[in-house]
């Protein structure tokens, strides 16, 4: 395990940087910004994935493949598109290496040159849009609803694992539609279905809303967001949904013979989530001890560690503890009983809790005795003694408490981090002394939005929807607003 | 649908070409050699994904994600790896686009090349024991058993949907083992669970064997393989596991302590499947009227189509159908009931036969009177009538039976293409009019396989494992050899 965690008091950033490495989620390769997502970290984006692809299927989707590469033309063909990504692009020019003729090594061979350089894609828009042309003639083609899980790349110049990286993990979706409306509501469908995912099972609470223009998605009419806040006062942006209008449609020239016959241009959204996940669930639960991690994203669920001396006793234990084993597992939950005899009961406690399992089991002479475990749970830290009759209804319901435990300690958190602030001066206070989310009126301009992000750092991170309409000022123009709108500074 | 398929006996390769693209698998993209993957395609590699990943799992194996962009360096670390596939490497030069000062349009920013240009990974090797460079000190860390499910390029100049696409998804797992002995049965292991996967999953029969040095992976020590023939007589490679020896290791200089303290060179395998399996399920089985897909990975198992006159007919059909549909799907059977008024029952019958969907079952006026179902099997086109109430079992039983038939069809024909041959004149008459295996005496030198191949096009796919040791003299050079080995033209 080596020397203890830095405290999140201390420093939040590196806090987080050596668990995500200790707690073994990921750490980064020998390629700039790229990481290594090891085989726990993996585990829980593979339950994230389960679930999410299970609820995009339930809501009709199907999932499907489209190319790594994009010709560099493609991507030039909507406007506002390749200006938010060009500058981030990683892009192939050639398709061979040779031997270097003085003998210096490998280099690239300069005859292999491509005709057109390829993206790397940053997002896959246009070149499934280009292949929606073939796929949709009429009314009947639609709804085209399709998902695809895939890796992208994005050049970042300043990366950290999970929260930004230039390799990274995410579905999109995109799906074409025939009217604005249908597409609308597609759009904020995958906003509540993502909300959900992140409410019910990261049990991390998140806040619905629209971006600024600013902010918007680089070829979407609108964005739909999802917005978290972590234990040091900054929001992440956990998930978005982008109504993208007729725009893809029109740049690569999708269009459909409504019922009428009549040519119409196709509506589009496109929605994802990513890797990024994995930090807002590490940020959002974890203490100075370790990962917390939701019982149901959790790759353990349940460890349990025999406490013994001698070959004998270990027996004694393992009769009792495999039939457990056993019916934990038939009833789903995930188990490891920790046997290995090259490290010491305490070593392992610390092992499990730095890697956020929700629940541990320790059981040693007294406990054969009494017929008892010792029953620990991470979120609290709480432990206590329970009978082996009453272990299967304790674990059970644990599993429950502590979903909705975690849940409730992130919901209040960010209860208490929702400033209301009618001044820009109490803004610029609360934004640098607090943190959190500050609810504010805004004149509505980029301008205004862009004097606030300069001078304090903190962007707007949504128009929430849930918010009533209220008569205000923009606290730093004065102008008229009719609804405040929520501030951060971000990750 | 338009017009019918091409016939295997006309033109072979274009009855493939047609088939993947007119029942949804896949087309081309208009990205160089990258193909879509279609949804129903995609849900065909969703089904062999899962069953392969349950199979890693089962046998200890974890899944990661390493970098898709593996440092130009790294490759040329390991010889014979860094010739086999730089000569098909898409190397990325550059991060970033911008403006033409022309106003031409977009192009690549030469102020933003890469110091070190990077490959995308054509396999993981180098990147992956780059990494277990770090996560390897002691025997205690070993066997290190990871899986990674992810896309690969090989800049291929000839494309094919499917068999040799420039973009592949596929899986590679690479582990670390402390012993030579250890690490030659992980890869035995994995030849044998591929081949269980294909045999009884894909209802594709296999050979399996080992590869001779010339067709060895790059890297290898010992490439084991398993083939598969295809109804032109010409053999696919469905899977392969590397034994690597210690090259990579001593490559990437990843040493651990065994118990005694001495450090050693840790032992290493990869093995992957990839998309090119498809290929091999749809030429395996698929006759002239499209696709015949396996019950255990068919999307659709069974297809119910209604025949009526009027919605009060339909509706009839419906309250009956609707209860099977249910009980059908509560037993894990994949049911879809096409209602569709937008198309004749004649257009489903020909869209799900050229979809593959293994069990067809029509209902009408008189079955409805009758109690019954017209029940078609794609396999062998035959139909019958069958009561209601026998129906389930009816269903359930050709599930079976269909997984079987194909198989057993399948292994006749191999069964009858594996010709043995003692003379190089009948080896040629062979390869030239029948295809297929031919089983016969080689003398152990590239130079005679060489010559086969320049004059015959056919190749010794492999060495098989479960062959007698036979005395005998080389077709071509007479010279002595002990066993026979497999040569075919192949994909």
């Amino acid at each position: 395990m080596g020397k203890k965690l830095t405290s999140r008091s201390d420093d939040y950033s590196k806090w987080y940087n050596e668990l995500v490495v200790k707690a073994d989620l990921a750490e980064n390769s020998g390629v700039r910004g790229c990481m290594v997502i090891k085989p726990y970290g993996f585990a829980i984006w593979e339950k994230m994935q389960a679930q999410l692809d299970k609820m995009f299927k339930e809501t009709g989707h199907e999932n499907a493949y489209f190319p790594l590469f994009i010709p560099k033309s493609y991507l030039s063909k909507e406007a506002s598109h390749v200006e938010g990504f060009a500058k981030e692009c990683a892009v192939v020019t050639h398709y061979r290496l040779k031997n270097a003729e003085d003998g210096s090594g490998i280099v690239v061979d300069e005859d292999a040159k491509l005709e057109e350089e390829l993206i790397v894609r940053p997002t896959s828009e246009t070149i499934i849009w280009d292949t929606y042309r073939r796929w949709i003639q009429s009314y009947r083609d639609l709804p085209l609803l399709i998902n695809q899980w895939a890796n992208v790349v994005r050049w970042e110049m300043r990366t950290r694992l999970f929260l930004r990286t230039a390799e990274f993990l995410w579905q999109e979706g995109h799906t074409a539609h025939a009217t604005r409306q249908e597409a609308i509501e597609e759009a904020e469908q995958m906003m509540h279905i993502y909300a959900e995912f992140a409410e019910e099972h990261m049990a991390v609470p998140v806040i619905k809303g629209t971006k600024t223009e600013s902010e918007r998605f680089a070829g979407a009419i609108e964005t739909y967001c999802i917005e978290a806040l972590m234990q040091d006062g900054k929001a992440l942006q956990a998930g978005t949904s982008h109504f993208l209008g007729q725009n893809f449609a029109k740049a690569f020239d999708v269009k459909f013979a409504n019922k009428e016959g009549k040519q119409e241009y196709v509506w589009a959204t496109s929605w994802g989530v990513s890797t990024r996940l994995m930090g807002a669930l590490v940020m959002t639960h974890s203490d100075d001890n370790g990962l917390v991690l939701p019982p149901k994203l959790a790759p353990i669920q349940v460890v349990i560690i025999p406490i013994y001396k001698g070959l004998e006793q270990l027996e004694a234990i393992s009769k009792k503890v495999e039939p457990l084993v056993k019916e934990l597992r038939s009833k789903g939950i995930s188990v490891k009983f920790d046997k290995r005899d090259t490290h010491k009961p305490g070593f392992k406690f610390n092992e499990y809790e730095l890697k956020g399992v929700p629940v541990r089991l320790a059981i040693g002479q007294r406990d054969l005795e009494n017929d008892t475990y010792e029953v620990a749970r991470r979120d609290t830290l709480q432990k206590e003694s329970v009978k082996s009759e009453e272990i299967i209804n304790k674990i059970e319901s644990l599993m429950d408490e502590i979903q909705e435990n975690i849940y409730k300690k992130a919901f209040d958190y960010r209860k208490h981090h929702i400033s209301k602030v009618d001044s820009y001066d109490e803004f610029k206070r609360i934004i640098e002394e607090k943190g959190g989310f500050v609810s504010a009126h805004w004149d509505g301009t980029i301008t205004t939005e862009d004097k606030i992000k300069e001078e304090t750092k903190a962007t707007i991170r949504c128009i929430p929807l849930d918010v009533e309409k209220e008569e205000g000022k923009c606290m730093v123009t004065g102008k008229p607003s009719t609804q405040r709108v929520l501030f951060a500074k971000a990750y």
